[in-house]
């Protein structure tokens, strides 16, 4: 039996991975969830689950699910200081950070400080902090198990193998839902245009960086920390059918790719079991009913966003962080309707020309970082 | 440093298992070739990679053989004695099986009893006598490391896994020269055009085998063996670029696949490196050149080889013998240009029928199976 705590539980990845442990309960036991706000869907985790205890990020909200629960044997904390409660439970066993954003780190910290192995699929926290978390996790001799699609698929191909065999690794990217639309097109899409991914049903955060391909970007850098491969060791490809989650290249010219219809619940159920593999009754892939597999060149001049992630990680430091709190940032904005689709990539160029980059870094750095970034954002544009 | 013997030294896979060696002196030391009858090619062989010993099956071509390379130190057999002096030399860790035909079930049997690990290329071993050579394999606890590309690809992706954790493997086919073709414009084809196949440059037999999509049966039951499947778990599916070598399902939906360029030279190498990988200038996989990877059921009507394949094997004992017999003969004709495309499955069909399964099998009475095979194709077709 795995104890896990979920970070982020009312989420996309968090309610899938609820369903993955509900499909698998004399496995798994559910100690810990938090969510932000929406503590009517946590009241239902919590009478289902029966976790030890809970965090909410809004204060108030954590009162009122008190009060709701009443005297249940589930404990309710709040804010940060709550997530990392239930980040590093001692009962815990295994923690899934599925909240979005940076907040993510702090709570990642001190679970790994507390020996608690990791299923990421918070990638900003290596986005901001990549270097930092890895060092961590080695030091503390945890596993973090990726539950990006990507990045379980990157991690499944090397089965048996170890960096040094690796020649590159190809991400794929479904190009989003604005694939094939050229710069005038984009200028005035709006956020619930953006907000439709043709494959994928994920949170909005996600959604958006989808669409600009940032979310390509971000998991460029993820997989470099994730693996420790050098930047011109990753590659990514548009295969607009997401059946391909990402592929490994073996230095004997041999590729291993993962592939499968796009279902989250596949990649989250390989973190929880890793290393065994259990079965599930998820829809199984038929090649036939695809017919065709297509691969494109991502079009960085129309997609701006992966071109500038990979910058950011070619010069390294502190830029990183900047791009990924910007990048937070603007996409808030943009879903609020406040600044266009080219607003993004155009405030995230500037601020990484204006930014200092600083080498020697530790986590209070990186947080003042990410809070200078998103009040120079705020001043320009608001 | 590894010590290889290859049967079949001058031949498709022969050839390229040497060009690996080649581009990896280091590695790897020949101390056996052997050759059906192409002593012009052995005897240089022989200059370049300085063996112990070589066999001829042809006599008079040993004894020519014998004469031109001298007083070299390489000493000269013939006969199947000869590829079994080949197939077990005392210093050879591996054997690479390529010879054609159910003529390297011996000499594979040999060299599992002397226990000598086996690199598989020669499938009809495996067709006509699975069962016998996988347990004598497992008794002797040596590896049969396929070399088939998509027993390889297999192979590679299972890595870290085991038989309990697989729901299918997807073995790829590319279609053969014929795929499209309709019954009546397959009527008349020569072998000529049969021999032309649009990816993979390989040996007569083979590409005749994947003309008739025979191939494709002959590897669901080389499948079947090698990795002790059950034959509902083996699924063929027609993938014309030849990219994907083959892909497997795990028990939780997700499916690995492994892809590169038709070069035979990686799956040689990984048998031969096994279980390392090291690197190569083979040309690396390029998605964007391909651009789309299609997929098609495969008609089984049009190309009844494969149904067959499939029925000898779900009746077993004998039968996968008669069918592999009957194929060799079939397609010899067929090459003479002696009898039609059709005559192949027909006559198989024919003589599967005929056959009294037996299930109490041993090598001799597979041998004998074998020739009662040969003969009866030989006194109805000619």
């Amino acid at each position: 039996m795995k104890n896990i705590s979920i970070l982020g539980s009312t989420g996309s990845i968090g309610t899938q991975t609820l369903d993955v442990v509900r499909n698998n309960k004399e496995k798994f036991n559910v100690v810990g969830l938090s969510a932000n706000n929406n503590i009517d869907l946590l009241e239902q985790q919590i009478k289902e689950f029966k976790p030890e205890a809970v965090a909410v990020m809004n204060e108030k909200k954590a009162l009122e699910l008190k009060k709701r629960i009443g005297n249940s044997k589930t404990n309710v904390f709040h804010g940060i200081d709550g997530l990392v409660t239930i980040a590093t439970l001692e009962n815990a066993d295994l923690i899934v950070t599925s909240v979005v954003g940076m907040i993510g780190l702090i709570p990642t910290i001190k679970a790994i400080q507390c020996k608690k192995n990791i299923a990421l699929a918070n990638k900003e926290t290596l986005v901001t902090a990549g270097e930092i978390v890895m060092k961590e996790a080695k030091k503390n001799g945890i596993s973090i198990l990726p539950v990006d699609s990507e990045h379980s698929a990157i991690f499944q191909c090397m089965m048996g193998y170890t960096l040094k065999d690796i020649e590159r690794i190809i991400l794929t990217a479904s190009g989003g839902p604005f694939r094939g639309f050229n710069k005038d097109q984009l200028k005035n899409v709006t956020a619930t245009e953006a907000l439709k991914h043709p494959k994928w049903n994920m949170g909005k955060k996600i959604s958006i960086d989808s669409a600009t391909l940032m979310n390509k970007g971000l998991e460029v850098i993820e997989a470099k920390w994730l693996f420790d491969l050098d930047i011109n060791k990753i590659e990514v490809v548009i295969h607009p059918q997401s059946i391909i989650h990402s592929m490994l290249e073996y230095k004997d010219s041999s590729i291993i790719a993962q592939m499968g219809y796009p279902d989250m619940r596949i990649p989250i159920q390989f973190a929880l079991t890793y290393p065994d593999r259990i079965i599930n009754n998820y829809k199984k892939l038929d090649l036939l009913e695809i017919s065709s597999l297509t691969f494109e060149k991502p079009d960085l001049n129309t997609f701006p966003c992966l071109k500038l992630a990979y910058e950011a990680l070619r010069v390294g430091g502190s830029l990183p962080t900047v791009l990924n709190a910007a990048n937070e940032e603007l996409v808030e904005l943009f879903i609020q309707g406040k600044i266009g689709f080219y607003d993004i990539p155009k405030t995230i160029e500037f601020i990484l020309e204006k930014h200092d980059v600083e080498y020697k870094l530790d986590i209070d750095k990186i947080i003042d970082i990410d809070k200078w970034t998103r009040n120079f954002v705020k001043n320009i544009l608001l």
